[in-house]
């Protein structure tokens, strides 16, 4: 087993999360991840009157942004700690899977039993040992609970886990690096939000550099709890019956780490249905080349609907993963693109 | 109308061409296309037993790396041009229709009737006039020729134009300055061939700077002309009445400017079936998230169906472009991944 790169930590349980935490991530994760592209797309910036640059963390290794808090999560970990658990609908499962495969631990992930074939397979391809469970009627942290207990492992949570915040945070700070080094200033971020790990690490990294610029989430229609949370300044469940195609960020709630953060930086939500997921992806394919998946979607989703306020001139989306099973991939095809 | 930046121009009729040409290209063409990267998948690394370097030229404006060549003989032109025609069978279309745009020219493109529609909406949404012909009855460098003459306008021809030569020859210089950031020495380059533009271009960049390694061209089956020319040291026809889903590579001989480079540069060839390219799509799609079209990857598939030599530790394959219908996408992913 291989030492941690020494490094300031980032403590499991504190609330603080800073911009000096999240570039320590980033040196911390930088040698396991891929540092994804930038993208824009000509026709697509005449279409939309603005220009919509693109953080296509779907080219991240594992296929979407979670191999990054998993990568910080793992490697900060102390050299007698052999196991991680996590539980995820899949794609954490297969960052938490890849991640301790690069420091040659063992890695058990609890995952549901309709989980898409591809996340399941992913995670399973990178040799961890999946447990499926139904999610309707078991609960998923007793069981990582239990199984972290059993061996004696550490649990990586997907999102309300401080070294995970910190290590999805490196996106931001990408995002920042880049837009430099194109020399524009985003006036607006979107980007998607299940449990909100990705876009509070994203919010505190963007906010440290670009103060007066807004960071918008973008949800699944009937899974806007962000949203309304932060209209109502408390925490909103969503309606867990309801179906969505976008299986990565369908959460009942808010995080409890997450959300603090999300209400301090959010300027506000989106809400996308499955219909326009859809026809973004096929947007996506023809237009970027991309395969993004339905919850990745959402945030160029909200910018393609116009949902994003006017006067924006430089809008930047995060396409945050592109593990879509054929089916679906082919229904979007079906759907369309915008134009 | 812009004036050209002010370089070394490429001469249009010169055989020669060296890396201080491509060097020159690049900077002529550096603002106005997109640097692609230069991505890998460790779940595919893993299958294969070496590692595979991806030069995603799918990401591309315009969606192929013809933005690159049609860039470099825009910006050759002199003040007085102000209309560019050029025959395609549709990538090398949208990168002139492009090119123009972006220096205020017109762009009168000739394309055959049963040109892929993503295709021909493409290059008209860039502005260009487009004109369709049959391409069993006529002529399509007559076509071009008497359009030109017309219009008083510079004819830039797809492969058979040491500007485009040289343009498309930074896909090469981009590689081995990726690769050096990597710090990696690819002992192999696999590269489409159609006319032999690209490749053409590439070899003469990578050899400048990586002396030993093999390049080899990978072609569609029946469309091996370039391959079997090579082994018999004389230009070889394509039998083009045969089918092939691969439209950007089908060309009927190898190019009178092309062959006598890539005779000096090329250690031979890889011939795909429609099968393996829809296998290979479907494999992209997966493991790397990208949307290949079929000419597009066979590079990629003369990797995955083992035929490039044996005892390879790093190798590049060129993906150059994206422009694939829904029809056929549907049937890659049906026809499935090769893992």
């Amino acid at each position: 087993m291989s030492d941690p790169i020494q490094l300031p930590q980032t403590p499991k349980g504190a609330l603080q999360i800073d911009l000096a935490i999240i570039e320590a991530a980033a040196t911390r994760v930088n040698p396991y991840i891929y540092r994804t592209p930038l993208l824009q797309s000509p026709r697509l910036n005449d279409f939309l009157g603005f220009q919509l640059l693109i953080k296509a963390e779907s080219l991240q290794h594992t296929g979407s942004f979670k191999l990054r808090g998993a990568t910080n999560a793992v490697w900060s970990l102390d050299k007698d700690v052999s196991h991680v658990v996590a539980y995820s609908s899949g794609n954490h499962a297969q960052g938490v899977a890849r991640a301790a495969a690069t420091r040659g631990l063992k890695a058990t992930i609890v995952m549901p039993e309709d989980t898409p074939a591809i996340k399941l397979e992913g995670t399973k391809a990178f040799g961890a040992n999946v447990i499926t469970y139904n999610r309707y009627k078991e609960s998923r942290e007793d069981i990582g609970m239990e199984l972290s207990k059993k061996y004696n492992a550490d649990l990586i949570k997907p999102y309300d886990d401080v070294r995970v915040i910190a290590g999805q945070g490196t996106v931001g700070l990408e995002i920042v690096q880049q837009a430099r080094a194109e020399g524009v200033l985003p006036d607006a971020v979107i980007c998607c939000c299940g449990g909100g790990g990705l876009i509070a690490g994203l919010s505190i990294a963007f906010h440290a550099h670009f103060h007066k610029s807004n960071i918008w989430c973008a949800e699944p229609e009937f899974y806007d709890d962000t949203k309304r949370s932060l209209e109502s300044d408390q925490i909103q469940r969503a309606d867990t019956k309801q179906i969505s195609i976008c299986d990565a960020i369908v959460t009942p709630e808010p995080g409890k780490l997450t959300f603090p953060i999300n209400r301090q930086h959010l300027s506000g939500g989106a809400v996308i249905t499955d219909e326009e997921v859809l026809k973004t992806i096929a947007t996506l394919f023809k237009h970027l080349k991309l395969v993004v998946e339905p919850g990745g979607a959402v945030a160029v989703a909200a910018a393609l609907t116009g949902q994003i306020p006017s006067g924006s001139k430089t809008v930047v989306a995060v396409a945050s993963g592109g593990n879509v099973d054929n089916t679906i991939f082919k229904r979007a095809l079906s759907a369309g693109a915008f134009f």
